[in-house]
């Protein structure tokens, strides 16, 4: 059975309780639980884990080699200065879709650089919580090769 | 009924025949059949345009903001540059998602900035031509509210 | 008798329609209405051209090389970006008033370089429909040489 | 009755002694004349300071916000660097169209960039005295919302 | 009672043994004990708090959310660089008033920036182990709206 | 008797008029007075200047060399630009604590650089007036060697 | 018999008429016939287009690569900011020989940077008319493998 | 007996199964064995530790300040950012000499850049699990002051 | 009889008091006796001015237009961020040699720069005050054409 | 009889062993050698020179104004850097054509700028050897004011 | 017999009288006399050479080709700015190490780039004389594929 | 006696023929003539030397600190970019006037920076071959410690 892991990164365990105007009230519980239904639609298992540690996010990856298809990633405010996070996604082959909440391309200048795009499959960005649906979605077409 | 514009700028008409390594052997008509009847399913119109001038873009954009309830846009080489295009989405007020066949944050430095985004719902990029399905399934998702 | 160019590039068309917070309720037509009364009051044939092409532009300027003595021309978002107009404006040898009806001086940074004033006679922005009748009076000031 | 203020930056009472080739030969005192000529066929009172002085243009906006409904404010060499005078502008909440005699941008690089632009209502370059002319109208047709 | 989170960045328990030269024989031991004792002169409790890990200090943060009426944080090293420590600022919404015990403006060009005074009532730099003193009653000051 | 000046940039005397929703309602009137209060209750002398000259300012510096212990000041927009006034403090040998009223450093860009913070013994902003008064008692305790 | 395509860029439908002192008196016809004249001798047909539109060059080319053996390309302002065009090089797969009648490296700093030269074969600049015929012969000596 | 600390940055677990075309097969057990075996020959004690964690690395260096000569230390991808590592190899005052597997000289333009090396003894770059020798015996030869 | 202006900048009749390090202790009194001293014996008459105010040393420049044949300018501060001075100079069309006590080239990167500089005849720096003696020969020289 | 020199910069003498994919396997002997004949083919002497001495490239240019007409060359690295070959070619007033073998612009970044190409008549790169005869068509066109 | 190149670039002459704060007091006879001895343990020949002569240092690489092994090479100042050398090196193919007397990344900016890293095949900087005999067993062991 | 060596970089020797406009008809051999002469006046030998080589100017400056008290040092084109001539400045430990013929400040950009400047005792430019009596007037006052 396929197995996908979805990793969160810093300050997304806030989800609900944080700028509620810029993320809406959904809570990365509720998310988690939505992507584990529509992948148990198309037959694979997700497991999800979150981290606010740079570290803890390296070694998420490095032991998902062992089992992970694919990886849906929202590296959160690491994205744009993770030279670690990306060596790990490089060094660890795994094929990674990069998902934000928000559209990080309209915010803050520094927030429009990615350092884990170039080794990531693809991003997308800005449609909220669906932005993590359609990450599992492009992760299993790209994997599928539909 | 619901209709959504699958807006296409320059050279995307050589798809299926241009630099095949990066992009391909899916031609242009391919991706629009495909896109048609992923909306039809979904009980929406898809009408497809095409142009290698940016005014027309724009023009295209201008006439949409009388029908359209949403944009499918991958806008090519103008995506990095084109104010006008920018202007006239926020100036229609349209709903726009942005979406690329290659992940561009991969590629040429100048191609890390889109002049667009920060005026569009998202941007969904790297998927080939997956990439408009899933912007199609993105702008009905944000349009729908779910 | 005395012909002026009054030319306006992407998006103006949309006047009136557009962001009514930054570019208030008159349309195109009304501004192109009261500066050709205006230019009638001073014995001035105005004449007035609009379109989203860059090239329909430079088009445009061509031309008026038979017949303008001077061009008012709001060059919208090719302002910050087109080289071809401002090779234009100098290979034409126009004499041409750069307006703009908002203060683009107060908006994003890209807004601020202009590659055209450096061969325009000089610069109008942020007086809305007026700035064009300022920059009607301008150039026929310059050209009367009072 | 409408009182106006025409306020003139550094170097300005060199006027028609000063680079000719670049201002011409018309003396500040003849524009002082010219403008406040112009406001009294429009019912308007003009009145004049120039200053080598940072802080005294910045005292002379302080003092104007007592009695101005506007000002024409060619600001010369502060233009480019003066934080004090956008800040004053801003804290005065007075009304400032900035001219310039000659065409800015097609001067050095910085001479390109205004810090006082931002906080006023528009711009005004290149057309030599007329500069001035063209403020008072313009400033007059913002207050009237005309 | 009202309680206040002082938080500790990188390297900070080194403090005492640390380039003495710089920060002087003062431990993070007496820093505590003396912003303790203010805190309960003025009738509140001061919770200390150190790591040296980013995702800790995050944490942290998360957790004061639940408890703190404020925070007096040094950031250390994560001042410059953290965006995770901004957006957990941002996104607990809890009150911080930065401190550095050098005077981080005159030091190397890279600590001139601070990724997270944005989103910070105020910072405070220069005075050594009084920066602490000073930011408990900056905090205190503020939240009483004295 | 130990004396301390208190220093004010250009347009701190607009302070309560100005940008209120910035600045507050408090005049500078009120600060002097609170300054001078808490001084006199520490047994300190506070004498208070004001000016929106540059060169006025640095006057003010050269002359307090002869009777200040030291300097709280608020450079206001010469923060940002004036290598005259970091050289009077540089060149007086005075120890100055820079204080700001607002917190700059989460505002544009170009107040984020302070020109004199590298010369003094440190920096404290956001804080409104109380800003002023954490700058008292930063630099009594700095001369106290407290 | 080998076909080669001579395509001009913006604005050089004015030559001749348009800044003699840069570009000599030669017009685009009589450019074209020397070309077409050289290209005879050489038992080649040479097909010349001009447009001021960036989509119509892009359109050029696309056709080109049907019956095109080599392009002689002038892209005129479009040089430095086309990615459009050179996404139309790269993905035709023409041979392309860019020229310039003058030293565009001698001019202003924005026409020194060339998006195009990257996906062409080489580079021509500054001698005027001659470019065009140095270019034909470049670009026949390259398809020869001489 | 002389101890030195050989500390890994993230990424490194992953050597021998990690990017092999780039770092070779060997792994970091082998590189341990064999600096261990070197130091040993030496009558040196070579201790290891490798992290993923910033902090982690942070937390070994303050540790071995208390029984370690010198450091032999590849920081990964933290080489790039980490202030928190430079002001913990300052602050503890260690010897240290920065190593890499790789020529970081020779690959992307964020990895030429060290915030590290500043405050280390020397840098050895390029030379695959020698890196690690040649780094011992420079810690060495420095210490013995040969 | 020739007359020259000797122009001092910001702080610079705190020479002697100020920083002896860097510019010894000669006062400002020492060096104009000593320029006028070596002027009369030229047949020149020297006269000598200083201020803080920007503004002033425009107005002063100003008014040596009307007597001076040249100008020893040492601008102090000004000289990195003047556009008012640089414009008295170019537009007084004075003839004047700036010179420097310090090395400027040698300080901080801020200093490397002058405004003036290019409305200059030439620079004179690092020598001290004797830097002022070969200004005043060199704008001699100058004005002889010797 | 005309003459022309044939100039050559640092490390082309290893044409031919040097990154044969890069410039293919004829020597510089070869080059001179065609160049040679084509240059007796129209009565035109060809002298040959290379060094990869910057100064003997001066100093060769220098000797060269006493005899030769014109100038091809390919200044190889010093191209990028080389201010002394700019005022080599500016101060003897020689006509010189920079010839590149490769196509400069589409190599690393340091080799799109050319510090001589603004001194020289005009540039051409991209060609391999044949860059040579066009250099030296070039400069015969040039010369003849064909 | 293996031979090496011990190359020495531009005042390495001086060694030894130059800076010894920086360099120390060891010649570079002394080091030629180590390193030859070390590579003679190995059976290694060294030869060495220095010049402060550019074109003299890529003369000496090119006839290196024909003999060495590799190549020890300090190119000392023409390591951030020479393009010719990086020539060199990569046109002749020879593998070389670079080395550095001081630790040239805690020096000025402009040492930290090295154009030459990026075709070597490492570095090592900061070990005095011993980065030589470093580097002699680095090139020795990369040659050996040790 | 003491002896100063009187530098010249490259182009020097072209003097009196190379343009005129900007470096008169003064030629080299003339003002070796004037400022020996000067220097004959006050009993000191000035022994001259030009090269258009880099290494030839570093070897002069080596040799010279044997004998050489002073340097009056013209580097021409190497001022801006030679790290090499600095480094034996530096090393060599001698005392340097860096001169210019022309304003150095009011020519191109790149010609702003003096690579030399920082370890010269001061610079001197812009006064033709003036600026050489005056650098040697200055070394003079300079070793004299007037």
């Amino acid at each position: 059975m396929t197995a996908i892991l979805l990793l969160h990164g810093p300050n997304l365990n806030l989800l609900g309780t944080r700028e509620p105007g810029v993320y809406g009230s959904t809570t990365l519980e509720d998310i988690n639980t939505r992507v584990i239904a529509a992948g148990a639609e198309r037959g694979v298992e997700v497991r999800c884990f979150q981290s606010n540690h740079e570290g803890a996010l390296v070694d998420a990856l490095h032991e998902a080699r062992l089992w992970a298809a694919g990886v849906v990633f929202n590296p959160g405010a690491y994205t744009h200065t993770s030279i670690a996070l990306r060596d790990a996604i490089a060094g660890t082959g795994l094929k990674v879709v990069e998902v934000h909440l928000s559209n990080v391309h309209a915010r803050e200048e520094f927030r429009h650089k990615s350092m884990l795009a170039p080794v990531c499959v693809g991003q997308i960005s800005g449609f909220g919580w669906r932005s993590y649906l359609l990450g599992l979605e492009a992760i299993l077409g790209y994997l599928n090769g539909e």
